[in-house]
């Protein structure tokens, strides 16, 4: 299954797109990440089962669950597109859709037919789909908590950028993962040993998130890159064929735009920054004083000439998935509890991020009066709050 | 003045104090800590001084500067007694007020010419006088939030102990310092583009105290300690002679109670842990349901054999310094602002803590029972909040 | 000159080739290497300023000689082709034989008068030209043993490899470096105090040979390669122009491939690995028992089914580079000696080293009868020389 | 078992003596090097057991076999005095003798029964007899070359030292174990895809052996320390009992000494370094300059003012304990060879080791002149060899 041209081609999708323009290290594949995740995923799932074994059926049971879950792992980002989201952005499927798609191709059922393992269970655990007979596998594949998906790539992302503090106790989260039983279905949770652990790990997240996902070069950089992508693909249509679609990667891209002559295409290819940062918003309670810069910041200079960036355009998203029906559980004396109440930490970090960043076009704007714009704005809203 | 006695007796006191009993590898000592906080306060000293070279006078005063912040850097910590905190609770002395007493010994004071650093100036830096002629410098040296002292520990700390999550962005936090001129005074604080780094400083402090600092078995013989030295020093004002004081060290008093018969001694020898932890409080925000398990303990068991520690008794504390005076300030385009607006993190982790655990006597009280009983409350609370 | 198109091009061409089919993570390019080289000298450079300021002029001398190597380090590799080895086999040139055409192509030569640095003196760097000006910054460039190029690779491609045994003491080593005269030219040594180490430097360069750079699966698709090469390029003389080489990178030709039908194409796209290693020779003295097993072999499977790869092929070479003129000198009490003289170790390492491979076709040889052929003859001459 | 007396003592007793004086963070004691061992060991065996399930017998068979090389390892170093090494040279026991002894405590015995246990057979395996029924556990547990002992020391001194070039690849080198029959019995090698890792192993060896055992700081102190034990204990008979022995750790020796008038005792507290290196030979064939150096300078300061060190002296010894009878075994197609064969690196390793420091007495000796005197002959004796 390794070794099917799908998977290969994974080499040639970087994990995070562009991010290598900010820090040149970030230079890891999909491919390698896949690898990750499969062993992440397969530990974890060996901790389940040895401390929750009660909840699976014969050992036949476990051992079919071991190997779908392992698939589904090494198979999860197969319907990636070249840099990922600014091709779903341009093309306007999401990469799970094709996912499905793919899991039909000829040597990738016959793949999963050798493994034994059902592709329509391999694609619930990969969608997430909520009527999934597996819903603690889909955690572990899906999320949006526990999943060995971002256990790795949280890790792989803090590795191969240098951000140390991206880094978290995996070897201890892994060890406290435990099944639960909750509204009759099964959920994946942690021991109470395992909270310090879960807070490194929500910790991590927010840290990769504030200094890596959501940093300005690559945001600018990811929307460059999607005026250069219309212009590769006026027609999105012609790649809606999966042939088509799996041709293309990020070398591919990069490899078609060399002469491109359009000035977008050349600030890709030379590293020519089109917008500068006039101001961010990273610890607000609402969002007026952010909207009171980009209503003056249009005013001043046209509309065309402003990109208001918010965080829920990442695809990592910051906040902890928890809401109405999903959290992470954690085993108490006093039965399982919501991680919000085992955690100081992760009660304050769970709650909405009204994280923005205003960015001004270099060409039309004087970028100095568009900061100075913004720290008025920002500087009297202050005052006013400190009266 | 490294081979000063007062220095190498530093080998014999251990930085984590007991937290070897939790962490078996955390046996570094507070002279390695003295030389990291040295080297770590010179390079943030020599960094601030090639950013704000226009806060110095002549080269001169950044050359007296430089030495008097290594100086009182390398002889912050020669004021502990054995176990620091457990000792300041028995003797009733804090290892602080020990300092202008030792910095007035022969050696030392020659040690201080030799070098050229006034002793009171020293002083000043370590004991955090609000009157030092150098706020700068008392803040690199004694905080309350970006001392060398701090940077250096946390690290080490993390290292000996191996909790990952401990460590942070150093190497950038330094690079970020600068000075700030606030209400008259100098002040550090960091430029915009080191908040990441200051967050993830915030965060080790964090995942530290709650791994580390405030780990139940260290809390529990840190306890046991306090009877183990009642024992050994009767009469508490035997060790105000700074030369006795001067002769005990962690070694010392390991080796005294060798043969001592007593319940507690003994407890540390072959550690036998006398307490067991009945229920934890770390997301709370107010105390009423610590408080309704204490007095309900205490109801069942007596009060002796019920023990309620509240993190403020650890010597590293939780949140932030920050309070109507000290904060740290960020360098940005709108001029400096707190900390606290820069990041949304920051915010959330600088309010007020109200960590607490409930310890039971193992040889008066059911464990299982107390738990039960804790845990009920618990139960009930939550189940009415959740109306 | 960090964003010109001549280096943003090796960001498309990977630091370790195909060694990315042994070492999945292996994904590193030439570009980030090329940043590191140029901080690695950087810190090489101003130790050497700082402990032999004697052997430069003016302070203006110095300046200039930072900038010369500072420039010459980021731009050494430009002159490489797609997987640098195989290309220059396939096309017969040399990459640095491009270097100095790369160095007149006009936004570079203007970059270089920007830098103020002569393009003359930075590519007698490049080269290794024995007339060089500056001998000391040559061996900085391109070694054969000192110098910043080889200091960040081993590091890095350790790093990016997971191999732990690829670490030394970069530090230490940066450090200890020292000038010398030797027979009337600057030459770079080190400390006597640096003697360890340079030995794990040494042992650094063993072990990656060893692990990575000698791996017999990336030796395997490097054949490959040059195949698929050679298809793909019928005519070489088609990339003597600079304009056509340039266009050329790892993603382009691995594109360009995506539909070559020949078997090497798809070998090389779906990791389907050709030949089998037969027998290995890593600790000989001769090369008689591996010429025994060659014999055999071709004799037995005919010659085209047989390929002996031997360490000489690599472009990393093995041994230090010591001979007649050249080795690395060592300040110590009784005068500068060699460095052979000063370590066990090195002496031990620096001799001629006879690492063969012997590989047969899968296709047409049967790989245990293959194997089974070597152990016999290995054997035999073991027996003869134990009596 | 952990908690047993002897085993804390442990903790008293630091794993590098007095390194700490040299690398002021080699503060770890013999009770966490315990515990790593344990732990190394745990995964070596199951490896073994795993690979080569054939050469136990019942599955009972291998649990008792697990249950004694994990005793065996956590006591392995129990016999151990204060300071190890300089301790065995004043009182002549060596730690090794004692352990039989303290095996047979009250306490450790029943602790040994209560694991099911043998102490005989435990001993066996600790004190290397050749007689043990188990010679691959033996192996294991002392050596000479692939013990859980040494596995785990090479690792924690490199991490406590911070010496980067002691790290090895232990994964790997563990999961490459196997068993071999050789003559009739049992022994541990590897298997030949091992072999690099093997060689990062004896590197690290080598490595560790340079920077650290046989530094000459370390040295230095170990001597002083004897002078001031034979003071300590005039009577070397008083400490044959066991109980008294006992009593005795690092921490008592060095709070013993802390009123002595002794100028030994006055170096060891205040970090005085009363010996100079006048040279050292690392790279020697034989010892013919060695010996014309040392003549040279007893003849000019007398012979109590010079001291002569050998790495035989050392407890970590040097070469690979490869002779007449034992060596480390690899698997390969043509059957199991010396790993002298299967490395160029280990068979150059593998030799006679003629390292030797030559001290003076700063006391009595102008050490400029004794550095000149070697420098001298050291030079002489080159020149003609060169001829």
């Amino acid at each position: 299954m390794l070794d099917a041209p799908i998977m290969q081609r994974l080499r040639r999708l970087r994990q995070l797109g562009l991010a290598y323009l900010a820090f040149p290290s970030a230079e890891h594949s999909r491919f390698t990440h896949a690898l990750g995740a499969l062993a992440m995923g397969t530990r974890a799932f060996d901790e389940l089962a040895r401390r929750g074994r009660s909840f699976f059926g014969s050992e036949a049971d476990v051992a079919y669950q071991r190997r779908l879950v392992r698939a589904a792992l090494l198979l999860h980002d197969v319907g990636h597109g070249p840099f990922s989201h600014a091709c779903e952005a341009v093309l306007g499927i999401r990469h799970e859709a094709r996912t499905s798609e793919l899991l039909e191709l000829g040597n990738v059922r016959r793949g999963l037919e050798d493994l034994e393992v059902s592709s329509d269970d391999a694609l619930g655990l990969i969608l997430g789909d909520p009527q999934s007979r597996f819903p603690a596998l889909r955690e572990l594949v899906s999320g949006p908590n526990l999943d060995a998906d971002r256990m790795d790539y949280l890790q792989r992302d803090a590795y191969f950028t240098g951000v140390a503090s991206g880094r978290y106790d995996a070897e201890q989260l892994v060890a406290s993962l435990r099944l639960f039983e909750r509204n009759g279905r099964l959920a994946v949770g942690i021991d109470a040993r395992g909270v310090v652990a879960l807070e490194s790990f929500v910790m991590a997240r927010y840290m990769m998130f504030a200094s890596v996902y959501f940093h300005h070069t690559t945001r600018i950089f990811e929307r460059v890159l999607q005026e250069v992508l219309r212009e590769l693909w006026p027609d999105p249509r012609s790649l809606d064929s999966i042939d088509e679609f799996l041709r293309w990667d990020d070398f591919r891209v990069l490899d078609a735009i060399a002469d491109e002559p359009s000035e977008a295409a050349r600030a890709l290819r030379e590293r020519v920054v089109p917008y500068a940062l006039a101001a961010e918003f990273n610890a607000e309670r609402d969002l007026s004083v952010f909207e009171a810069c980009e209503t003056a910041l249009r005013h001043r200079f046209s509309a065309e000439n402003v990109w208001a960036d918010e965080q829920s355009q990442v695809l990592h998203r910051l906040p902890l998935g928890i809401g109405d029906e999903r959290t992470v559980w954690v085993a108490t004396p006093a039965g399982p509890i919501d991680a919000r109440e085992a955690s100081d930490l992760i009660a304050k970090l769970s709650g909405k991020a009204f994280w923005r960043k205003l960015f001004v076009r270099r060409a039309g704007v004087d970028v100095d009066e568009a900061r100075h714009i913004c720290a008025e704005i920002v500087g009297r809203r202050r005052s006013v709050a400190a009266r």
